[in-house]
């Protein structure tokens, strides 16, 4: 499918959401960070950082005031998670006396990344000592119903959403000065002294997103599931949507390509912040590594500094990010500028690819596909490196450079023959991956994805290694993301739609405002880290949904 | 003594300090809080507190960089306290990593009040999360050497000198937006990544105060341990003075009518802040309750509000503070305005003196003169009522007011003699109190500056009463002021100097850089709260050795 198949796409479903131009944010001096040219970087790369830096957009601001305090209660039956339960009204909360040793819990009635204030009033004889909080702050109801601590996970623990305030001075207002990705606070008095109880009155969130208006929302959804699917897509992205699209805003608040991608595609069909999107090519291409290569994510704050990990899946989303920037925007003048960048990164994995086409994993270059340890990656780094060969074709062919393009179609050709012979297991009907045949999602979804068998064994396959109990499953909606794709592009929207139901259906049931960075139905409450508390639940890479409800579950590129 | 000679008595011990007029600290608008009438206060307060609000003054600010890291080492033998022991340089300090679990001692060389600030750096692979740190705030070398917690005290933990401070982007500035009191800083690493480690720089103190410059030290001193007695004594008061006279900068933060009076004393002999000593006044007297009483303390801030507590003995002192302010800046206006306060209080106080002239303690009203439980106060309450009765009878002859004058002298010569009658046991040769005739150091101290007895007698009871074993002692610097102004009094002036090396001359021993809430030499690490961690060590009613120093030892009044 081309853009134009997708503007009619968006235009099928919402008739009434003209495609008017996203509105320019306005520009404030101020919230771009005074830059200086890092030491030894070329005169093109700083350019490009300058460009990016202009394009810091402007936050949008919503005061939201929380809605009232929350109880939590675990489900029953031994069902995970908690429900919400509705407790004061925020006239009632803020005539609650707190003193030393209680806790309350508020709630803001959706997802906010921003500034939590309050007026921090009290009752008693008199305020005489400071009060010391501690501050809580849940983007789901486990964070603020079960203790923090112990942590015993191997991230870092000064990611964890809590804070230790003192107020010296009462009455007062009292803002966070640090941002937080919450809908739920819990806060617990650790002292006031005997004399006095502190009172919150006005709390409210100083929400700030870059999204602005969505302009594309539907006028209307198959059910209200689907638009459930919708709102907490958009919610996910436009939480994540900063100065940069950050992964997600409770923890890395980090740009990452894989993210990036994802984002950038859910974008197009609603919020339309092109710029940011401009913005963040800009900050890979301008912070590349010695040899070239664009890192996995880079740091945007306090300056803009090249990420230290690097990830040859990623690292070729770059080009793909950028094809669909261009070509939705029809901004060539972009592509003539970061087309060498990209094609850079293809060329290192171009180095992988034998005579016969068929690519072996390297041994000193990293690579994502999923956070599964035991899966094998080299199918689905082939399908990657034919997914990328595709858009880089396409690409020099707008750039006029027909012989680069046949040579990656022919080369795309090579590598589906090899993949064929390869990969697929014509006995088992599988795309099988390593000496050990192994049978995983992911080999499914990339190489499903690379046209290489017909759809209906392609589709066949998909569906089957889901329930096939030996297969190595997936553990991110990133993976996910490319399952539905892949079904998609193989006649297998119906299974699509039903994938998105049964996945961040799940999630929706068990009470998502926007969807999380992990989640496996069979096993709620893990966690790549060791300790869900350290969990983002607010994550670019899960906000796909939205994008395949926009475009009718037509197929990419 | 009268004001011309107490300024005699600076001339001649500083023959070129000149008594040149405070400099004017400049008025910066922004710092004057915006006040609004409070509900029910008369015309007259709300006028005085506007006065009192437009003498806030501004701060004097004092940028002093970290002196290095050091190390305590608990003192042999069994001795109290800590060994400051040098350990890194600045530049050291820069260089050294501190990972997740590490702890650096900061020292700053003397005793600040004010804002910590310092450069945020780090060193490793990626500063790839925030930085997690605990701080606690020095005045002495226990708070950091020996863990704060658990604290067991019974006034609020949210005093403690503590904080929890979370950093997100590396490297920044960092500037901890709490006013904190110390001079040392523990650094505590909570948490980085396991990517990297911090490394501090550029680490200062924003000191604060608006003491200005100390235009009448001393030329010479008697003795090097001299010099240093009046440097900590000035040293405390200057940090205790900000935009009223606190108490002590760590903890309350707070004014109160004691330490006021002790301060104003000391302040006319240094810093003559004059318009401080004005803009307390008026706040108390702006703040009295529906009856017309001064509280003990006021709260400053947000803004302007009368303490909870009363007490008789500090409700006098309102008079005896003013009294000086008037005849050492000849503000006869001031006078005017605020004698009827003082007035106020007196009637109160006379309210609990019977026809025979002796005062009875009130069942109903508090009143303070030391910590000591066991202290009967009858015989020292004697003692304030006379000593405010000469005040402010000289006030009223200030006013013209004769009568007033002339019946207070009276009613003084009566206490006199009822004393002499009542408190006085001419068998033991000692002022006793109450029903069991105890034997206190507070009653021969308040009784001693009336002139009860001569002075040969009453310098031997003041004498004898710190040896004698049953004898109920101090346990604040706030009353061993009254014993060295009763030996001073009762031509004691050696013995006083000694009882000043014997006990501020004890807190320099064990090293002190500012005198202290409480100390008793025989009990080092007492606590008046039930845990020493929440003492405050530079403490406003602790700075008097300089008074004595700089008026060469002439008695008061």
């Amino acid at each position: 499918m081309n853009r134009r198949q997708l503007l009619v796409g968006f235009a099928a479903l919402s008739t009434s959401a003209k495609l008017i131009p996203a509105i320019a944010a306005p520009r404030l001096p101020s919230q771009i960070s005074p830059l200086s040219r890092p030491d030894g970087m070329d005169e093109q790369s700083w350019q490009w950082l300058k460009k990016a830096q202009a394009l810091t957009p402007a936050l949008h601001h919503h005061l939201q005031p929380m809605t009232g305090s929350v109880t939590m209660k675990a489900n029953a039956d031994g069902r995970y998670g908690y429900k919400v339960q509705k407790d004061l009204t925020p006239q009632q909360v803020a005539q609650t006396v707190l003193q030393s040793g209680d806790s309350i819990i508020l709630d803001f009635g959706n997802h906010y990344t921003g500034y939590l204030s309050f007026d921090l009033g009290w009752q008693g004889k008199s305020a005489d000592a400071p009060a010391r909080l501690h501050l809580t702050f849940g983007e789901i109801p486990d964070d603020v119903a079960e203790p923090l601590y112990p942590y015993n996970g191997w991230i870092s623990p000064s990611w964890l959403p809590d804070e230790v305030v003192n107020v010296d001075f009462l009455p007062t207002q009292f803002r966070v000065p640090r941002r937080h990705a919450f809908r739920f606070v819990k806060i617990e008095v650790i002292a006031t002294s005997n004399n006095f109880g502190i009172l919150l009155k006005q709390a409210s969130v100083d929400g700030v997103s870059s999204a602005g208006p969505d302009s594309l929302k539907p006028q209307q959804y198959p059910s209200a599931e689907w638009e459930r699917l919708d709102a907490v897509s958009m919610r996910t992205l436009s939480e994540c949507m900063q100065t940069t699209f950050e992964d997600g805003p409770r923890r890395d608040q980090r740009l990452w390509l894989g993210d990036l991608y994802l984002q950038a595609m859910t974008n197009h069909v609603s919020f339309r912040h092109h710029d940011l999107v401009k913005r963040c090519l800009y900050l890979f291409a301008a912070l590349r590594d010695p040899r070239g290569y664009v890192s996995a994510c880079v740091y945007e704050k306090p300056v803009p500094r090249i990420g230290e990990a690097f990830l040859l899946d990623y690292a070729l989303l770059f080009g793909v990010t950028l094809h669909d920037y261009v070509f939705t925007n029809r901004d060539y003048a972009l592509l003539v500028e970061l087309f060498p960048v990209a094609e850079q990164q293809l060329q290192l994995a171009l180095r992988q690819v034998d005579s016969a086409g068929l690519f072996h994993l390297p041994a000193d270059i990293k690579y994502f596909i999923d956070w599964k340890k035991e899966l094998d990656k080299t199918a689905a780094m082939h399908g990657v490196v034919m997914f990328s060969l595709s858009r880089m074709s396409r690409m020099a062919r707008a750039l006029n450079q027909p012989e680069k393009s046949e040579r990656w179609e022919t080369l795309r050709a090579t590598m589906a023959d090899a993949a064929r012979q390869h990969f697929w297991d014509e006995n088992q009907e599988y795309f099988v991956s390593g000496a050990d045949k192994q049978i995983s999602w992911a080999s499914q979804a990339w190489l499903g994805l690379a046209g290489i068998v017909p759809a209906a064994k392609a589709k066949n396959a998909l569906m089957r290694v889901m329930k096939e109990p030996g297969a190595i499953g997936p553990t991110t909606p990133y993976l996910y993301h490319y399952m539905v794709d892949a079904l998609v592009h193989n006649d297998g929207v119906t299974e699509a739609k039903q994938l998105i139901l049964d996945y961040w259906g799940e999630m929706l049931n068990l009470g998502a405002d926007t969807f999380w960075e992990c989640f496996n139905p069979r096993e709620p409450g893990i966690s790549p880290y060791g300790g869900k508390q350290i969990n983002s639940y607010c994550h670019a890479w899960s906000c796909t949904p939205g994008y395949f409800i926009r475009t009718n579950f037509k197929p990419t590129l």
